[in-house]
């Protein structure tokens, strides 16, 4: 829930008269993102979203984000469309933050997924994957093992302070991931963070993903295990190994796994957990009290890094053994 | 900014599927509006805002508050308008909340209102008192002159940690304005709480009103001048008094002042800045700090009190002597 930059009467109407889209009759801050302000606007022409990037997203990693958008949307991947403005550009400026106006994308995101919706989730995630392969450019994925212990270096002991013996359980688990990590699985652009409020659905169907945000050139399978946690954990904290099955049928049917990727992906999911339990952590420690943004709780993402701890084999993820 | 309520996938299709109006196809909370959760919803036939009242709105108000909205739009106020569902209901439940599903009303409202918009501002009010002549519901103004000694009691010593001896400015001032109130100015609807965010405008016409969910029976004037309070004071501060004479003489054109109404003004206008110093106060010192909601600055009502404590005469606020 954010919109963090207040936009004034004059730069908004100056902004929307830069685009081809006809005269604004409705502009709403929308209570959802945490990353940047996001604002529903309604003009003659339709309805848009506009993204006011805040200074979490860099703004030199703006053209990739932007462009893969365009990108999958040209190979079928439907996602939201950054609109050219009259000159043609894409990446404007608002009230002093980089700004995006966006083709608004139909759906709602499933707060409670089922079974159906985690196929569903495993099949786009997979041609997410085959369309991003001819993607241009790249970028490092600064959340992944060498970032991850960046990050726990800025909260050192505030992590105590989250859940006690919690700066010991990250130290034990990132010497771990440092020694059992692995290098050269197959790649490309990985979504990195296609958590339930990214994936658009019309009933059964997928209408589309948003938020290529944290989008980065890295392994297909780690992609594959930020979903394993975000979408079947159930929320007494008890794993769904149906709806990880469903999750990773769907994926294999349009990209099968190699079996190099699937003896990783116990490691591969306790790294997804790790990073998230190090940004919530983060984020709780450094968030002003004040600040309009619900902090997520970092011990959940603790409860699922547990849970692969014990896991012994890929088997435990639903998967038959080949 | 607010949303509260969590609702879940079942609850919100049951719900929509109770009108006649087709199938959802987006939900967004809306980061607007502080006393009660918005969303904004598009089904297959348009688009409308599903509103779940929260605790600071009594339920046994909310007929009052939609009647009225039914009322207005009979008589041209463009409103949000309550919409029946398949059984001719308007005031609904979801997720154990009374809800409402309400018309989308277009139009943005004004950051920094000029000239101007104080005056399409008057008008709309003095027609909005005009409109509502005829309702014949009526409700108590809660936060009138008794409701803000009760808001003290509630308050006591911890206005002094909001400013520094504001205990004894409020004290005073309570004091003075309960032996100087008017009793017998004309009054009927008055809205209360008519903030530029609650007046849309679509270019330099007012497209329409909205949140009426402070809406009661008062004094006239009174609403005026918590319009006065809200419109017309830049945020330097200072008192622009172009503004109030627009506002005004827009006003009198539809629903001409009465001698006593006017002479009242500068009594009424501290009253309506004491009540939002107190609310703010009351806010600011029972807010939690995990509440998504932010807070507004007392210290502004307390600035605008102190305005109206020096005015000696309606003259001050731009109007000819008669």
């Amino acid at each position: 829930m954010a919109v963090y930059t207040d936009v004034s009467d004059e730069e908004l109407e100056a902004f929307i008269r830069s685009y081809a889209v006809g005269a604004l009759t409705s502009f709403k801050g929308i209570a959802e993102g945490v990353e940047n302000s996001n604002y529903l606007v309604h003009t003659e022409s339709g309805r848009y979203i506009l993204t006011l990037y805040e200074k979490r997203v860099s703004r030199e990693d703006l053209p990739y984000f932007l462009a893969l958008m365009e990108h999958l949307a040209a190979r079928g991947i439907t996602c939201p469309l950054p609109v050219q403005d009259r000159e043609g550009r894409t990446l404007k400026e608002l009230a002093g933050r980089p700004a995006a106006l966006i083709t608004f994308l139909e759906g709602l995101w499933v707060r409670r997924p089922g079974i159906e919706h985690c196929a569903r989730l495993g099949d786009a995630l997979a041609r997410f994957h085959l369309a991003g392969r001819d993607f241009p450019l790249t970028r490092a994925n600064s959340l992944s093992l060498p970032g991850w212990r960046t990050l726990f270096a800025a909260i050192g002991s505030g992590a105590d302070k989250v859940a006690p013996g919690l700066a010991n359980v990250i130290e034990k688990e990132l010497r771990h991931l440092e020694g059992n990590w692995p290098g050269d699985l197959p790649g490309g652009v990985i979504h990195a963070d296609l958590f339930p409020d990214n994936v658009f659905f019309l009933g059964d169907r997928v209408s589309g993903l948003i938020d290529f945000y944290f989008a980065c050139n890295d392994m297909f399978a780690y992609d594959v295990t930020v979903c394993l946690n975000a979408w079947c954990f159930e929320t007494d904290g008890s794993f769904n190994v149906t709806k990880a099955r469903a999750l990773l049928a769907a994926y294999e049917a349009a990209r099968p796994l190699t079996k190099a990727e699937l003896d990783w992906l116990p490691a591969l999911a306790r790294g997804a957990a790790l990073r998230f339990l190090l940004t919530r952590t983060y984020d709780l420690i450094n968030t002003d009290a004040n600040a309009l943004v619900k902090t997520k709780d970092p011990n959940e993402y603790l409860r699922k890094l547990r849970f692969h701890q014990r896991v012994k084999s890929t088997e435990e993820y639903g998967l038959k053994e080949r």
